[in-house]
């Protein structure tokens, strides 16, 4: 059986670390001794909730964006988004000066709506379906013919996602094993690469809201499954499993673990009370993973992805 | 017109320092270019809300345990606390192997309550004001022969809740004027002090809340007032100035400056999502005065110090 060529090689991530450096944060990486105790792992939570525009994706939209040529700049850049990757674009797009056209599901947590018009986007309404996503910004492209940026089935974004493990590796060498939340795929599989090529003894866990588990069936099954009427209060992690992150996961993720709708509420309310830092749902999805399957990280160095921390505080899940 | 001797000399915080180093955090000094421009100031915050037992208390109350003599270990500590302090005491306590009473109002946080109770201490519930928090305590004494730590009132607690302002100092040095909230006065006499020793020229500004303001009168009568049925959400703030800490407050402090309830929830949510870091009413209050008096800040190095983070997630005062 020959092996699939991959959308991205390892030397792209690096790259993509390169072009970024100084365009996103170098996040910090948080501790807690009762969380610690808690768990019985040691648990090295990486901070993207405190990256630029609140979550990781600033990586992936700065990458893409500054992969630009110079021809291609004129007609700006568009993406459909349920809100932080549609703000990392914008504000990626803002700080090279060029124009972004941001199409958003009318449910879209405001927070994230006001993030990108803060950022000068251009917001676009559509219905909060895949279908009328892709519609409506195939419409926005034949308008404007703004450059695609996807959020997570696109090379230059997988590279720039995966740029948060090198930081995460060259802060915590030592680690075990490393959790990232999967919706669409961008982050796990620019993670597990980046992880897998420079510490191939990692263990790779996925986590996924059980109520959105289209990557958990489809690594299962060995077959893409289309995301299907997903329930979760995590509202990055609706997004279905993306063509090109799929086979990057099936070569470097080593299980993908569900996680129900209590176990997110409950990590992200440790997280807030315990680390005093404020996470998203799908931001807590990671840590709710080790909550639920304390056995599978006993006594291991586990690095905790905080995907991000954009919340409408008047809309708590609890 | 002779000087009146204080309570406590900055060799005092010094000392403290050194006493408490390693058990405290050192913690860090967040900062928000979106906040720097939406006040037109260089924001600096201090965030003692990281610190262990989630408040700055960790500080006085390590130094007061540590303190005392050999003697007096084995009748253990007690205090009257609506419950950060309770929480840093009973820590304090557990960690140098002796035992902590922490006298509470009934209507105290939930968190806070916890929060003694996980650190060992014993509760003892009372009326929420002044005269019962006392008489309550003089009972247990009288009982137990514990030691009281004074949450404010008290030399030990003002030295170490000062070693705040050497850090801050150590990190951020061309501070302009620092911000720190004033309740007992225990924060604000101790960093004034260590402030105003260190960096003469520097401003030091105490944050109050307009409905509990008895700082801000007894500072600009020049005479102690008593506290009188203070109404504020923040709970850590409903204390009146204590003895100790009124003549350090009149020789360090600059100005006091209110700040309305309303000032107190945006500044808190301000934090919460662009620093994403959980603050409590209390520890939003000096951010609070910022933003009730940009024009005081305007163009300058401001230091604000985040004094806790204990909240009760299911009762936001929004």
């Amino acid at each position: 059986m020959g092996e699939t060529t991959l959308a991205v090689e390892f030397s792209d991530i690096e790259a993509a670390a390169e072009r970024i450096a100084g365009l996103v944060h170098r996040t910090p990486v948080l501790t807690s001794s009762r969380l610690n105790e808690h768990c019985g792992s040691d648990l090295y939570f990486k901070c993207e909730n405190l990256q630029k525009a609140g979550a990781f994706k600033a990586r992936g939209a700065s990458n893409a964006v500054y992969s630009l040529a110079e021809a291609d700049l004129a007609a700006g850049v568009a993406t459909h988004s349920s809100g932080n990757h549609g703000a990392a674009l914008a504000m990626a797009a803002a700080s090279r000066g060029i124009g972004a056209h941001i199409v958003m599901p009318e449910n879209a947590v405001g927070a994230k709506q006001e993030a990108v018009a803060a950022y000068g986007g251009s917001i676009i309404k559509c219905e909060s379906n895949l279908p009328a996503r892709e519609a409506m910004l195939e419409q926005v492209v034949a308008k404007t013919g703004a450059g695609v940026v996807h959020p997570y089935n696109d090379a230059r974004v997988i590279a720039g996602q995966g740029t948060v493990m090198l930081e995460l590796l060259e802060q915590i060498a030592e680690l075990d094993v490393v959790v990232a939340p999967v919706g669409g795929g961008g982050l796990l599989s620019g993670l597990a690469l980046a992880a897998k090529s420079l510490r191939p003894s990692i263990e790779v866990v996925g986590a996924e809201p059980a109520g959105a588990d289209d990557a958990f069936r489809s690594f299962g099954l060995g077959r893409l499954i289309p995301q299907d009427n997903p329930q979760t209060i995590a509202d990055g992690l609706r997004a279905g499993l993306g063509v090109l992150n799929f086979p990057i996961i099936q070569r470097h993720v080593d299980t993908i673990l569900t996680v129900t709708e209590q176990s997110i509420v409950e990590a992200m309310q440790l997280q807030w009370s315990r680390l005093k830092t404020v996470t998203e749902p799908s931001g807590a999805v990671s840590f709710a993973a080790v909550l639920e399957h304390p056995e599978r990280f006993r006594g291991r160095r586990v690095g905790v992805l905080v995907s991000g921390g954009n919340v409408d505080f008047d809309n708590l899940p609890w």
